[in-house]
């Protein structure tokens, strides 16, 4: 509106947020400003809190509010099976799930040469340490099943030492989905239906 | 996620928006703490800041960040016309036809008895003061096209002073659909279009 700027400048803040196109905003600013004023200060307090304690954790980059996320500091997790996501999103729903005992590595992304998205972006050192620990049997490619995520998985299933099992998560998901969005029952039975990488 | 409580508390207060469900609650925070987090203290700050500084015109209900909005404090418009309306959003939504000259009233609501809103939650000692205005000629009632807003409209008629023009706005909008959401032509023929209460 040509009189409230401030307005504007929240509908301008609120666009740039996923799913949320311009009526979208409008309409979210109009009912906060005229019938909930009152989570307008518990929104600021909400970002701000959130901005400042989550982080990601050290050993897998899940999110987490200590050095450690809670899989990581869990001591009845699996170190033998290391299931590598592309986002912290993909981990929560392979935690939801509740079949998986194991650990998570998260790349934070998929390989995207069109995008300028290199093998350094994907945290490779660290995953490469991460696939040196000697307990380590299975690694699990949970990548999207997008052309992506398949090919982020085949790059990395080369950082894999000699004698440790590589597995794909089955393709229960829908070609072409975000394995975000998949329902936990296709997800739980994706995973038990992993096959080895070159069969 | 058990572990995240800050990403936990902002997921249940995106919920409270509108048109925000648990899914679309849990992108926009996994967005924002992955790949968008400089957004985060900007949104802090812009939620501050309209909650601070927007409020009401102490003469019609709209919007403002002064005691009077836009269109109150404008020398060109034509104070004989009085278009009474539900919301700012309604308000806005007549502005954009670009067809509407005079000024407006703002109920914040429409008569809801089963809800508990009756005629004190509509402003109604300012509103008759408005009326009571000596240059009024013409009042229009732009509430919306469903039961509440006819009846809101019915109920108000009462209060206009003989000798001035009573209209409602045409049934050009979909008859329970929503002002606010009626494209600008449609609109302002609807507006254009209006006829005598009574006829
Ligand atoms: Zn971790
Ligand atoms: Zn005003």
């Amino acid at each position: 509106m040509a009189d409230v700027p401030s307005m504007d400048a929240l509908v301008a803040l609120l666009r740039r947020l996923p799913g949320i196109g311009p009526r979208s905003a409008q309409r979210i600013s109009y009912e906060l400003l005229v019938r909930k004023r009152d989570l307008m200060p518990q929104l600021a307090a909400a970002f701000q809190q959130a901005h400042a304690v989550v982080r990601f954790c050290e050993r897998c980059n899940n999110l987490s509010e200590a050095p450690l996320c809670a899989v990581c500091r869990s001591e009845h997790r699996d170190r033998s099976i290391l299931c590598v996501v592309e986002s912290p999103a993909d981990l929560r729903a392979i935690e939801d799930t509740g079949v998986f005992v194991g650990e998570f590595f998260v790349l934070m992304g998929h390989l995207s040469p069109l995008d300028g998205i290199g093998p350094e972006a994907l945290h490779i050192d660290r995953l490469s340490a991460r696939l040196g620990e000697t307990d380590l049997q299975e690694v699990i490619f949970a990548t999207n099943p997008t052309l992506e995520g398949e090919a982020t998985a085949q790059f990395l299933a080369g950082l894999v030492p000699d004698g440790v099992t590589i597995s794909r998560i089955a393709r229960g998901v829908p070609v072409g989905g975000e394995l975000e969005y998949v329902d936990r029952s296709t997800l739980g039975r994706a995973l038990h239906g992993r096959r080895l990488l070159d069969e």
